[in-house]
């Protein structure tokens, strides 16, 4: 079968491929456009978005597409579903680091981060009384998927009350309780931080509205780390200019970057990330082996891992 | 018995204590040098540090001091023993937030939080790939009391091997494994963060000395909330600046305030606390409740909780 690959994972896993009887195609994504090679027997594509440089509809043979990331919005999703191309994502390759990064971030909040920074780049020494502590909180998800699940899973030694949310409420042993979407002002009221980890489709743009920040706690904390468009910029800021939340982390924006003039870079108690908090020194190996698993389960005729509903988006 | 308070825990639980028959004595620590005040028939003394103002060797009835501290560095040792009083500390009282403290000081470590600050201050968007994940390390804690308990219980769900430290390696139930002091430098050798929370006293002094330091590994997180005193302050200064350690975070000094050209405050990867990790909103009501149990069991000539081995020192 020929696959095309646009990412070098380096030379023992390039061979660890071709061993499972591929002919494998290596072009970097950023060279896709010069390449001059005929994709029309490509079978299958390694890729995370070349969907710039290249056209599906010119692709006749692909019955595959293996997305390194776990967000489908760079897929052209219509082409996809017409010539129906199968698609799996890397879910679950950036849950344990960003489940870290939502404890690392709650913590933040909670103990007053900045305070801290700032005295000490001021080299001043000043104790503050103003530090919480997380015990005893109630921390919302929206969304309960393996992000939320490992994120909540870190939490467990921290006697905190651990609420999910999904479409239906169904419970997972993750959370001490799951609520449906249709309780969010009930799980907004609840919560001494919320958690935004939900996937991004039509049906969850601006999930966190106007009225959802409203309901939250005033001095509460709220982090973003699944797409922008979930949220609603302008009534966030809003709700922040008027001194609601005690501390908001957002790591993901409806424009990324976030361009240098946008006023969230001068909020106070907003702190921005570049859409950091899947890094870790392990998302190469980890990316890999779901690949490599997947096209030996490709290979074997045998069902493939995380495929995605590109219709539902996620 | 006469009681002499030097904080005020507010109206409802000094009732509470005067309803378990005291004769409740309140001055203010910073007013008892100028309080013209007999003191030599007091028996329970409940103070965090009036010794500077008071002289022990004149309160010639007393028999119990409850302090609220967890270290005893104030306590004029040699007048205590010699007037055998008995001594209980708030050990235990601080010990949430602390462990809280130190799962975000390991974070903020692993995570890189000064990048992101720095961006974030600069108004920079911009991806880094130096961030850790946690998940797979070895957390190494010197000491295995209440602190280390509760930061080494919130770790539980963080996929980490929590490795305790105490005087004869006994085991604990919080900690994959423990290692004697004995051991100290494998303990060193085999961690990513070393997390310092002895009690201070006559063998812990500078316990975390420059072989300890050398022993560890180049790119660790270090973190001390204990006492300065336990670890050599310009042998790590000399490790940094030789640039050794990912990051290391210190909440507590040999010099308290850290005088203001100390060079710890212009040293990279060093993070300065004003010794705040035990704040919480919690800390009165929590603090009280020990106080006030332990008044009761007093009342009722029962023995008393989180009795201190002056002369052992914690």
């Amino acid at each position: 079968m020929k696959l095309l690959m646009t990412y070098d994972y380096g030379q023992e896993a390039m061979t660890a491929i071709k061993e499972l009887g591929y002919d494998v195609l290596y072009i970097k994504e950023s060279e896709l456009e010069k390449a001059d090679v005929a994709l029309d027997d490509v079978e299958v594509m390694v890729c995370y978005h070349p969907f710039g440089s290249l056209r599906l509809t010119e692709m006749t043979s692909l019955k595959y597409i293996l997305l390194s990331s776990i967000g489908i919005d760079q897929l052209p999703s219509e082409d996809v579903i017409r010539q129906k191309i199968i698609v799996t994502n890397n879910k679950g390759g950036y849950s344990k680091p960003m489940g870290e990064w939502i404890v690392w971030s709650l913590l933040s909040g909670f103990k007053n981060c900045d305070y801290f920074f700032e005295q000490s780049r001021k080299h001043q020494w000043k104790l503050t009384t103003d530090v919480l502590e997380m015990t005893g909180k109630t921390i919302g998800f929206l969304g309960t998927g393996t992000i939320a699940q490992e994120a909540s899973k870190r939490l467990l030694g921290f006697e905190v009350k651990r609420i999910g949310m999904n479409t239906t409420g169904s419970p997972n042993p993750e959370f001490d309780e799951v609520l449906s979407t249709e309780d969010k002002l009930e799980l907004a009221a609840r919560c001494d931080a919320v958690v935004v980890v939900l996937p991004h489709t039509s049906k969850t743009t601006n999930f966190v509205d106007k009225a959802f920040l409203s309901a939250m706690k005033n001095d509460a904390v709220l982090i973003n780390v699944s797409r922008g468009a979930v949220l609603d910029e302008s009534a966030l800021l809003n709700e922040l200019n008027q001194g609601k939340f005690r501390s908001v982390h957002l790591d993901v924006f409806e424009t990324e970057p976030l361009p240098p003039d946008h006023p969230f870079w001068s909020t106070d108690r907003l702190h921005i990330t570049p859409h950091n908090s899947w890094i870790s020194e392990k998302r190469n190996s980890r990316r890999f082996d779901l690949i490599y698993e997947n096209l030996k389960l490709l290979s074997k005729g045998e069902e493939l891992l995380n495929v995605v509903d590109v219709i539902r988006g996620y």
